[in-house]
């Protein structure tokens, strides 16, 4: 793609705020290329050849666009700002942060506009990056709106920039509103800014046909008012018709109400459980104190969507079954509204759209749990920043409870509560892992999406699945213990597989009298008093324990060694016959072979420095 | 510095294995450089700016010299290759290992000589790099060598690139005795290789003049015949003259016996302690049955020399002292002789020359013991690659010991035994560290000498200096307990500083009460046995341990958490005043702040594929 030239190009140098920024770095730049002058008015963009969009802001004053191409390894966005802004930054950092991103600039001095390659510091400091990795190819003014369009390699191995990975990229963005003599005198701390969580590396999986007989269903909330708080989980309570025969789902995608692109932040669809006849009718907040009890029976996953998701096809060997007597008629809807500005009198009726079909595919998609059991006995001291909890879905368990030929793992839904800031599993087979089924390095527990996995993995009897969720408890006071409050913590990863089988839920957490044991070491090395008494539950001894060094490190030292009890079940109640307890932990002896980073060939990149993008004339 | 451009240079299109080479990393080379053609005969190369030499293999095959500049952060290299060889290999590794180093290659295909950036992957195989960091400045054939002049930043950011900083570096080498079709043809493992230990980053360190009264005494062992095996640690044992007076050692400088540069690897004078008369003296193997056991009393070092350091010059404020009534007459010289190829018949008189005055400095500069005890409390399992122990100098021990005006420390030499693979001393004021003493993160047992600290480090009274040390016990069946034998362990930094003051030793040691707490856990917890009857020493029960897992993890647990015993020695014998039994360790709430690594602007570099150097001409 060439860089798209307006009327009156021209050759300039740079101002002596930017020779400054760049001499900084010890270059001289010679020359800056004027790639645009201001104001092209009356002709409109080409057609976007962008498959994802996702506004960034609330207000829908930003919104990104882009492509992606796995030959080239290159990103490019479309950024649209509307409006007149003296500026615009975007980015990317690690979990949402001003600080430490990597970022690309756009500013005027008041004279000339500038586009930059830059990283803020821990202080929000900008700073112009040594490698000008982002490359401007076009800048459009259309009447009141900017149109940037750029590019970048996933990986550019600058230490200042951002590695771009198929996992949740937490996006920045900032709009300058007055002019800066300087990108060095740029705070971000300053500045009106925010963040968006997306994937920004979609799989590209094909598009299985859609047979004649497809049928679509809305599952969609009535005319809410969305409350004008920051957040709201609405919930809404839906059945299928009587008597519905069996189906399939082959397809689903959100209907998002138009003009509130911005505020349905994710969705969930859920179907009741099939123990209960009848649930009863609801439709408000999910955490109201009308929300019937009988609703926390609806957990079972049928659709799940996220910001910047599109339509979620499963592989056309597979679908999921919808209706018949084996399941309940009632479905729950979960709509996450994002409103951090409180805006006020907004309607919405989103929801997920089901396709589905009589003509049964050849397998049953099923969805297994995989990570911890929901369970005090593993738990997560106050102020750690990167506490690591583990669990297995052991050889045993497979072996047992898979046909011979295996099953595939096509997509994965990852689940924490509030502390969780990293999920993997990973498939280990003869002591070794083998492959990563699924992993995010900056999982967000308000960012919740079923992903098809870029590669089916095959699981295979006797294989072993190990589960570890990273968490971060700096701001909690007491130990964090499993279980399913919000306060509590979970380490799950949700697999959707074929073909489907019995085993539902494949976990483990630490054996409970190894788990005593760590408590008597506590008692006895510090002198001091935990709780060991009969009637003092599990969380009342965590909750005793003085987290000390020593007793932070014996915990994780307990973790990594003491033999677990094995969930291998067909349903959360009922397990595979034989004793699961006193397993001892798999012997893996090799990671996962990481491949090294491809450093982009920088042969034929521009100056070091900032680009003028657009003089505006005269005022010097 | 230009390429140096000799008769006949050409431009050439590079040969085919050549071009699959660069073709792998996706860039289409164009044009390639023929900077030089062979056998440049009868001119001198211009007189050597080069400050530092080494010999890299036993037989002076590879001459390597440098310069160092700071403010470039860049090295010159002159490498110089005897006789005809068909190539050569040059460059880093963490720890001297062929497989994963960062390579300089110059090799032939018969045709064409071709130089290029290269790195060997975990199984020794050749590849391009991404980015060709070291520059080619001139290649010069004279007579029958070869020599090579080459530069590279210390950081280049390419991540197959070894990092240059100020602690030791393994230099790797290589000969190739035929051509190659293509790099990638090329494996580590098939060619005659080998190592040198070296410090590249010299520090800058101004040379006080020497006063006209400056004396010199050689201390050097006799014409000894250097044994045909691979290592040999020499004793020799000398004295100064009766009734010799008070001076100081301003300068040492070693005198290595022309020829034997590449045996002569490290030599060190020890002062005798002042406690007997008189020792015997002694000339022969280290390890003899014939030395005298009052030898092991001669470990007060005076003087260290290893393989690429120049002269040593004490600060102009400081001397050390030499000669008076309170200090032993004897002087102990050790020269390790490395002889890998078993050459005989070599005779050697290398030693190191003291300077001295009479004109008494201001300081008495002395050595000061920081780190570990010598105790077998503190012990590293089995099988660890990388164990940390460490030893405090705490707030209590520096505020009773050191004067008001604190103490300045400007040399510093790094000490453990086998099994130590990195060593820092840290100094850290208020509960944060402040600044780094000393650091070798590639430090070898086998590369010991007294390095001048880049910069002086004033310690006051109520600073904690905190000395770690790394081992790697992969090779162990047991543990490795701290003391005084070459299979036990020390952790130790001797840190040269003046004004001399009372404290020798300011080292710590684990609270024996608190390890036997652990052995005591070790026996409860695992239902096995661990002798903790009394008569069972400390390394008695470190054997008895069963090394799994949660032992391992305890351990080390227990050394970041257990109160010490601190040493705060007048000598190795006498304790300042005060219980320094149970201290709580010190509370450090702060790691050093590190500067980010300045990744090198690429503008000016060449293109992304190797050079042609030399063109043989004809056979095609």
């Amino acid at each position: 793609m060439q860089p798209h030239l307006s009327h009156q190009p021209c050759w300039s140098l740079p101002s002596p705020s930017v020779r400054e920024a760049a001499s900084m770095y010890g270059t001289a730049v010679a020359i800056f290329l004027v790639i645009l002058v201001a104001a092209l008015q009356g002709s409109e963009p080409p057609e976007s050849p962008f498959p994802y969009h996702i506004p960034l802001d609330p207000e829908g004053t930003l919104e990104l666009s882009w492509n992606v191409s796995y030959d080239q390894e290159i990103i490019h966005f479309q950024l649209q700002v509307q409006g007149p802004r003296a500026g615009v930054l975007f980015g990317m950092s690690d979990r949402g942060e001003m600080e430490n991103a990597d970022l690309v600039m756009l500013w005027t001095d008041g004279d000339r506009t500038y586009f930059a390659d830059a990283w803020s510091d821990q202080k929000g400091q900008i700073h112009l990056d040594t490698h000008q990795d982002y490359q401007l190819l076009q800048a459009q003014r259309v009447s009141n709106s900017l149109s940037l369009l750029f590019k970048r390699p996933f990986v550019t191995c600058d230490p200042k920039d951002y590695v771009i990975e198929d996992d949740t990229v937490h996006l920045v963005y900032g709009i300058l509103e007055e002019p800066f003599q300087s990108l060095e005198a740029i705070n971000t701390s300053g500045l009106h800014t925010g963040l968006q969580q997306v994937q920004l590396l979609k799989p590209e999986v094909s598009t299985p046909a859609m047979p004649a007989d497809v049928q679509t269903m809305d599952i969609r909330a009535p005319d809410v008012l969305i409350p004008s708080t920051e957040t709201t989980y609405w919930c809404y309570i839906t059945e299928l018709p009587l008597h519905f025969p069996r189906h399939h789902i082959i397809m689903y995608e959100a209907i998002v109400t138009e003009g509130n692109e911005a505020l349905v932040h994710h969705m969930e669809v859920f179907q009741c459980t099939n123990e209960s006849e009848a649930f009863p009718m609801f439709n408000g907040p999910c955490d109201s104190k009308m929300k019937p009890d009988r609703l926390n029976y609806c957990r079972h996953v049928l659709a799940a969507w996220a910001l910047g998701a599109k339509a979620f096809y499963y592989p056309e060997e597979a679908g999921v079954p919808l209706g018949s007597s084996g399941s309940s008629r009632f479905l729950r809807l979960e709509v996450h509204y994002h409103n951090p500005r409180n805006i006020q009198g907004r309607r919405d009726s989103s929801g997920i759209r089901l396709h589905y079909t009589a003509s049964l595919r050849p397998n049953e998609a099923g969805i297994m749990e995989l990570g911890l059991v929901y369970t005090p006995l593993m738990a997560i001291p106050p102020q750690e920043t990167t506490f690591v909890l583990t669990g297995y879905c052991t050889d045993r368990c497979t072996q047992m409870a898979l046909p011979k030929s295996g099953i595939r793992i096509f997509a994965s839904q990852l689940h924490t509560h509030l502390t969780g800031r990293k999920v993997i599993t990973v498939l280990a087979r003869d002591g070794q892992q083998r492959e990563v089924v699924n992993r995010d390095n900056h999982y967000s527990p308000h960012f919740q999406e079923i992903r098809m996995l870029k590669n089916a993995v095959t699981v295979h009897q006797g294989d072993v699945l190990i589960t570890s969720c990273t968490y971060n408890t700096e701001n909690r006071t007491m130990a964090t213990v499993g279980g399913f409050g919000i306060l509590e913590e979970m380490c799950v990863n949700y697999v959707h597989y074929y073909p489907k089988t019995e085993l539902e839920l494949c976990k483990s957490a630490v054996d409970d009298g190894f788990l005593q044991k760590y408590f008597h070491i506590v008692n006895r090395f510090g002198n001091e008093e935990v709780c060991t008494c009969p009637q003092a539950s599990v969380p009342q001894q965590f909750a005793s324990v003085p987290w000390n060094s020593f007793n932070r490190d014996m915990l994780k030292a307990l973790y990594n060694y003491a033999p677990i009890s094995v969930h291998c079940n067909k349903t959360s109640a009922v397990r595979f016959p034989g004793n699961w307890n006193l397993q001892p932990l798999p012997n893996i002896t090799s990671a996962v072979e990481e491949p090294d980073p491809r450093c982009p060939i920088r042969q034929t990149r521009g100056p070091a420095g900032p680009f003028v993008v657009i003089t505006h004339g005269g005022r010097h």
